[in-house]
Formats: C-alpha cells, structure tokens, sequence
C-alpha cells in the first residue's frame, strides 16, 4: 500500500482534488491518502514530516507562504523524502503575468465574501425546491432542471448551487400535469433532462434492490420506462426553446458542466 | 482586465480549482477565467489556441495525454503565449513513485463507479432529511449535525453529503422537545454547531432584510438569541460524547475538514 500525504496551510480540499485527479490515472493501484490541514508554521510541518518518515510515502503540498514551501522543501531534501509543490509554481507565473505580488496569505479561497454567501444562498434554495416542492418559487430559480424519476435532478441541482445557481427541479411524471408555474419560467432557463432506456432501467432496478422493493413493478419495466420516455420527449418537443440535455453515462460533473457550457456559450465567461 | 484560460481534457474542474486557489492571493485584480473542457485531439488546442490568440491571456492546462500536453507546450512556445501544465509533472512523479504508468485516459476521475453512485446516494439522502424532515431516517446517517436557525445546518450537510458522507440535520428549537430518536443515534454520529451570539444576530438580520421582514422580532434580537444559544449549549453539555463545533466565522468547507478531522483523527485516513 501506498501513502500519498496531502499538506495544506487552509482545508486542503484543493490539493486532494488534483491529487485524486491524478491517482485516477494508475490503475488499481492501492493508495491511501492523508491529508494534513491547517499548517501554519514549521513545528506544524516537521510534526507532519515525522509522521512520513514514520510512514514514508509521496508528499503533495499547497502552502501559499514560500517561506514555509521554501522549508518543506529543504526538510524533504535533507530526510530523502519526494515532495511535489502544487502552489509556488503557479504563484511565480502569476505574479509575473499579473504584474503584482502575492499576498501569500493562507485560507483567502475560504473568504466569506459576497460571492460566498450567494453559493450558500443558492445551496439552502435548492434543498428547499428539490422534487417539485414549491412551485411558486420556480420562477426564483436561475435554472430549472425537469426530467423523470432517477435522472438525476436532484445530485444535479445540488452540485450546480455548490456553484452558486440557485436550481428547483420539477418531475415528469406521465399522467400528471407538471405544474402550471413551468409555463411561465422563461424558456431558456430550463434544462430537460434525458437518458437511454436500458440505462434508466438499471438505475430504477438498483433503487428498487437497495429498498428491498421487487422490482417487478412499471418503475423498472422496460416497456413503461420507454413509454414514460416517449412522453418526457414529446413533452420536451413541445417547449423548443428548453435545452435538453442527455445524462446517460455522464457523471453528475459531466452533466453540469455540459449545462452550463451550453447555456453559457462554449468558452465559459465567468 | 486579465485572461485566464483553462483547457482541460475533461470538465476542467480541477484545474479551475486550482487557478482560483491561486488567483485568490492576489488582491483586487480583475480576471476573467475561460474555460474550455473536453478538449480531445489537436484540432480541440489548435480551435482554443486561437482564441488565445485574440484575446491574450495566461494558460493553465490539465490533459493527462503527455502526447496532447506537449503538442499544447510546444504550439504556445511557437506563438508566445504563456502556459502552465497543471498535471503531467505530477503524472511523472507518481508513475515513478508508484512504479506503474499512467493510462493517459481523460475524464477517469468521473468514472461512474461504486465511489461515485455512493456519494450519489449521499447527496439523495441528505437533501430528504434537511431540517428534520425525517427522524425516523436519523439512524441510518454518517453524521447528524445539530444547531440553532442559521448555524449553517442545510450548506454544511449538503458539503458533507457531496463528499460521501450521509447527512441528517436537525433544528435545535427552545421550547420544543429535539425528536426522541435524536438520542437513539449513536453519540459519535452527533456533530452539535455553535456560534457567537452579535455573528448570528448579523447573520439573521441579513436574512430577515433579504425576506423584505422587519428585524424586530425575536428572531435577531440580541437578548433572545443569546438565551436561544445558552439553552442550545446546555442541551449540548447534556451529551458531553457529542462533537461540538464552533462555525463562527468559518467557511462551510473549513467547517466541514474541522468536523472531519475531529471525526476521524488528526491525520485523515481516507
């Protein structure tokens, strides 16, 4: 088994992300990932740097201040231990691109800014609309997600307001009328989603068999599911101006991301 | 104003990430990220290239095809634009490290596998059990977060549910009895939040001024939300094997790696 240590002066999300990006890459590789926050000073980086030599492995870091990077480097060098910095590379190429210096102060992507507060204000919209539940807010809504049971909306919606859009999702549902407040949203805020039969299928099966429920039912049948899909589409066809998007086989960032693309144009302007 | 494009192989998530993380310690600059994903073959870099070339700006890029990365390192060089390759110095490193090569297979971090539909599963879960919907489901979460009106109960839930883990949260409400399942959970499920009482009363007021109510009542006044806090940290030394976690000026994912670790350890075993 492998050891691959993540240091970090803030939560360390971001190292983690870029170094699973990167693990995906070695196939069925045992690798275990610790991950160190909040590092402030050297004690804090030689107390993590005992703990590798104790356990030796591959050691990633972002910390902002260059003299602490500057440290960790030294320490690894001096004890052999392989040490890659992820931050200082990219804060010299920005900080000349820029024309202007860091301000190597750890935690400042954790800002509780007005940008913030708009996500977490999107995220507690969200929860609130899951699965049609107060239609008269629809038209509150940056982006209303539509599709049938499991395609889905509601993984979708919640990592779209992590990233700041305030989502309500509405089911399809063949033989009830999707509330009358859909008509009225503009069109090109709502986003239809779509996904193969047999896949739908699949997905349905496996609920039922997590629930403990037969699946025997119309949910997971081949012929209802096509049907319920026939209608989805039909009812897509009739709003032109919805996007629609096909989910099958795409992750829930995927999908995201193909959204926003396509509501946003092709090169994203944030 | 400054450009910054990231080209990526897959949804570019990482490598936005990463940017942000980076442009956040420079102050008061004005960026712009482009970012383009899905980039595949040569034709992909040579269509984006160009848009570099039109509006000039900095280059970060993830394509965990050493072939593509090259062809993007040298085409920047012919055309003198600024690039920083975010991933294949890491692919070296760990291929030598874990002594296996890489696949070079873009988009392998979204593979739909038993991770991803657990954390799905997650996501599903928690959005359901939000402010005490379901106590009869309180059994069946990760971690149970407990705390007053705005403590930042629902972000801080769905964050933890993003990562995997199966979140309930409930309300503490004085005068109302918590549901009796509640101490049925196991105690070191139970994550009791607090916060200062003048930060709360802000962040109330903010609330009640964005519903457009008047900041009168009891809700944001000092005195009651401060007995409101002391009841709810009674109630919490009541069950001194409950994790209590102040969120006072910190960000949901700086709360969020805090409750983790404490949860599991100070180095974190993933």
């Amino acid at each position: 088994m492998y050891h691959v240590y993540l240091l970090s002066d803030a939560t360390g999300e971001t190292v983690e992300r870029v170094a699973r990006a990167a693990l995906t890459q070695f196939k069925d590789v045992d690798v275990r990932l610790r991950r160190v926050g909040q590092i402030r000073n050297r004690e804090d980086i030689l107390k993590a740097l005992d703990e590798v030599d104790r356990l030796p492995g591959i050691i990633f870091y972002t910390l902002v201040n260059t003299e602490l990077a500057q440290f960790v480097r030294n320490e690894c060098e001096a004890r052999q231990l392989e040490a890659v910095d992820l931050i200082t590379p990219l804060l010299f190429k920005l900080a000349e691109f820029l024309e202007m210096r860091p301000q190597k102060l750890p935690g400042l992507q954790y800002e509780m800014n007005s940008e913030y507060y708009r996500r977490m204000e999107a995220v507690d919209f969200t929860v609130k609309q899951d699965d049609g539940q107060e239609p008269r807010n629809l038209h509150k809504a940056d982006i209303v997600l539509i599709g049938v049971s499991r395609s889905s909306k509601t993984p979708l919606s919640m990592y779209l307001a992590h990233k700041g859009y305030k989502v309500a999702n509405v089911p399809i549902i063949q033989g009830i009328d999707p509330p009358p407040e859909l008509e009225e949203v503009e069109p090109e805020r709502v986003v239809g989603l779509i996904i193969d039969t047999q896949r739908l299928v699949d997905i349905r099966s496996a609920r039922l068999r997590n629930l403990r429920q037969s699946p025997r039912g119309s949910y997971a049948d081949y012929r209802q599911v096509e049907e319920e899909l026939a209608y989805c589409r039909r009812f897509y066809r009739a709003h032109p101006a919805w996007l629609v998007i096909d989910v099958t086989n795409k992750s829930v960032e995927e999908s995201a991301a193909e959204i926003l693309s396509r509501l946003h144009g092709d090169i994203r302007h944030d």
